[in-house]
């Protein structure tokens, strides 16, 4: 695909203009630089052109104008997805959704939520909560990403392991597809099995197969009481072994998030100090509505973990210190990146008793290639953001080598390339090696049939769609 | 369309019986009879030929055969569905899973099963418990239903309350498309999400887009303390109000389950005796891993029941009188039957808000068409099994007018035509209730781009493919 041809960019944005407002179009090349990047690191993409809609009408006509002019559109809302999702790699227009941020209503009686796509997930489950209410999705990036964007990348985060993702979540959307055909999908029922499971289809398509305007979200009662520990390992193989005994146990905590010796150096004195002696660490948090029983199961959990070797387990006193646990653990991302100039986070997920193999696998490869690898994650559902550090673009083909053999290991482990964060731009070439070239060509066939222009976030997912 | 040619099936069972193995080929005439009736009612719809695959490979072979002779399909297993989903409504070939029953591993570390689609939902039950595990999805009918109906139907049952329904287990499968290509779609890890959800699509499309040859299931850890009680209400609506209080009150039972008077009155005396006065209950059952928290639950959803006019709440003393009540319950759809000759049985889902509502408006229309409306079913997530029992043909036209406004007066209230049953034959004349012409038109010719013949299950979920 080539990018459009500036003529026919303007004669969109003239059209644009028209119906849906001076102030929803801007070609201002500052904003445009901005659009043209997200938090993947996967380089600089600026669209053309940036249409913010307002309701489904608007995006119903950001559609249907720019695919008669044969131009791409890309949507995008918070700019902070991890694969390179929101790119606009061929130019074009970026879709924002970011203006569409109305909370349209909670119901407690009903436990559900009707929001629209440009709502932050944080605004989301803090108006639930303030109601007695839940909503258990829980990205690393809740304080600024959209609930749009879970959607397209069905988002899960630390509570999945009890709580399941973003689309365990999802009764029904208001969907418009690339035609511009607006369709009510789903339900607004817990229950409802009438026709095709649309939402299963579109929740996690990111963005290549349309733009959900309003989604009927489904919220459960808050659980009354949390309780958080933090239980210090000497390394993180030991670690992981004890994760894998607690999951075994017959519990089920809400998270079970690891931390290995890099990710603990890097946030050690950001607000929270780990004891000495620290290799690793397992943040261990569970829910419910009786302090006892859940003082009981993190009794529980702290002796499996004695029994693998854990060198102390640390109980958050009050929610002061539980949020102080977790600012530690959100800002790992960006801690990592303080240790070397580069960075490159990777998001595989393996079965769960692969998950020593999986983190040895890449503390080995780190080691034999020269390159710093840093591993911490969803341990509990298998999902580990494996982390390569590095100093500059002279080690980029150790790096892309690393890369390459993470992937194959984690395959070859029965694991996913990608357990949360999409396949987006960032792993389309490694989906060949999860995939079978059968189920690659047959979704690609299903793209075309739902998109037949290909213009809706061209490039995106199956490599050669670019 | 047409029933076929006996021509045509005489030459589709020849290369079956080639392919197969005689002995995987049935046209004997009372067997044909068997596999022409499900637990829908709906009529008898006997196929001209039963093939029963052993393998990914048989399906695929069905499949190429059948279809290069214009021969229509209709996938079955347990034939105990009650939408008339296995009914192959203008004849063809049946092609039964049902030999293909194993359980092919089960893995308490990664907490997943591997099963063939033919496996009782309740042989993995069972299987999953006895290393301690749990397979939540639990369907009235899991002493004799199969998985692979349980994921075509995407049936749920009395613990989808907290537990979800039979899509929130499925990591992945494979599949076999109607055109005999055989794709592994999903995954053999919790979290996951590279490419698109086929999974999501596949589960529930009702035996219309493919059938599943294998299916990797998630478990979770099985909560070792249940506790059941059973609230007794002088009438319906005190009842289904206090289902709407318990939940807003921030427990979530694993089941809250509503009778009405018919309802009781059907299963008094079958080995379970309901007090004097009792015009309603709730069963309420609780699940935890600690005794004292799970009672003082009980206690809470006891209190708030009081408040809402309850007689009595009687507490199950150990696990045979859990099994009593229980069985009670699932008897309810067979004894309703013993009170009039005829029944339709329907599966309506309203938001929870609307539960007393929905039961008012059917019991005033059962009154109003002189006709017996027994409501029963899983309040807790709106889900309602609404009977019309009556006494023979005669009374057909009332009937068929208390049918449709049932589900005028559900989809008014914002509800679904189906909750857990599906579409099937029974009520595709009653989708366009719910479902705008335009998702109906998007469904069909996603039906059509998966199966261009249309040869699979035909007559299904959309009208005006029969």
């Amino acid at each position: 695909m080539k990018r459009p041809d500036p003529a026919a960019v303007a004669a969109v944005r003239a059209e644009l203009e028209a119906k849906l407002g001076a102030g929803q179009v801007s070609a201002d090349p500052d904003q445009l630089e901005v659009y043209g990047h997200d938090e993947s690191d996967m380089g600089d993409f600026a669209p053309q052109l940036i249409a913010f809609a307002r309701s489904t009408a608007d995006v119903q006509q950001v559609f249907r104008t720019a695919f008669a002019h044969q131009v791409p559109v890309t949507p995008v809302a918070a700019r902070s997805g991890k694969s390179g999702g929101s790119l606009p790699l061929y130019g074009g227009v970026s879709l924002s959704l970011e203006r569409m941020n109305r909370i349209v209503s909670i119901s407690p009686e009903d436990l559900t939520a009707v929001v629209e796509p440009g709502v932050i997930t944080g605004a989301l489950m803090k108006a639930a909560e303030e109601l007695g209410l839940f909503y258990p999705p829980d990205p690393n990036s809740w304080e600024f990403c959209s609930i749009g964007g879970n959607i397209a990348e069905n988002a899960g985060g630390p509570r999945a392991l009890k709580y399941g993702v973003t689309r365990d979540y999802v009764l029904g959307m208001q969907w418009v597809l690339p035609t511009g055909e607006a369709l009510r999908i789903g339900k607004r029922t817990i229950k409802g099995v009438a026709g095709y499971d649309l939402c299963g289809l579109f929740v996690g398509s990111e963005g290549t197969l349309g733009v959900a305007t309003e989604i009927t979200l489904q919220l459960i009662p808050r659980p009354r009481k949390v309780m958080t520990a933090l239980v210090i390992f000497k390394d993180v193989l030991e670690a992981a072994r004890a994760v894998s005994a607690m999951l075994a146990s017959g519990l089920l905590p809400r998270c079970l998030e690891l931390l290995d010796d890099v990710s603990i150096r890097a946030i050690d004195g950001r607000g929270f100090s780990f004891p000495p002696g620290a290799g690793a660490a397992v943040i261990a948090e569970v829910d419910g509505n009786h302090d006892d029983a859940l003082l009981l199961e993190l009794e529980q959990l702290s002796q499996i973990a004695a029994a693998h070797g854990a060198i102390d387990t640390l109980l958050a006193q009050d929610d002061a210190q539980r949020e102080k646990l977790w600012a530690a653990r959100r800002v790992v991302s960006t801690a990592l990146r303080a240790l070397k100039p580069f960075k490159i986070s990777e998001d595989i997920a393996v079965p769960r008793s692969k998950i020593p193999e999986a983190i040895a696998g890449f503390k080995a490869l780190g080691a034999r290639l020269g390159l710093t690898v840093a591993t911490y994650g969803h341990a509990g559902d298998g999902n580990l953001h494996a982390n390569i550090l590095f100093d500059g673009p002279h080690q980029r083909p150790q790096v892309d080598e690393a890369l390459a053999q993470m992937m194959r290991i984690t395959v070859e482990l029965g694991g996913t390339i990608t357990g949360e964060h999409g396949v987006g731009y960032a792993k389309r070439a490694f989906l060949s090696l999860e995939q079978e070239p059968g189920l690659i060509a047959f979704q690609q066939r299903l793209k075309t049939f739902i998109d037949p222009l290909g213009l809706l976030n061209p490039g995106k997912i199956f490599e050669s769609d670019g």
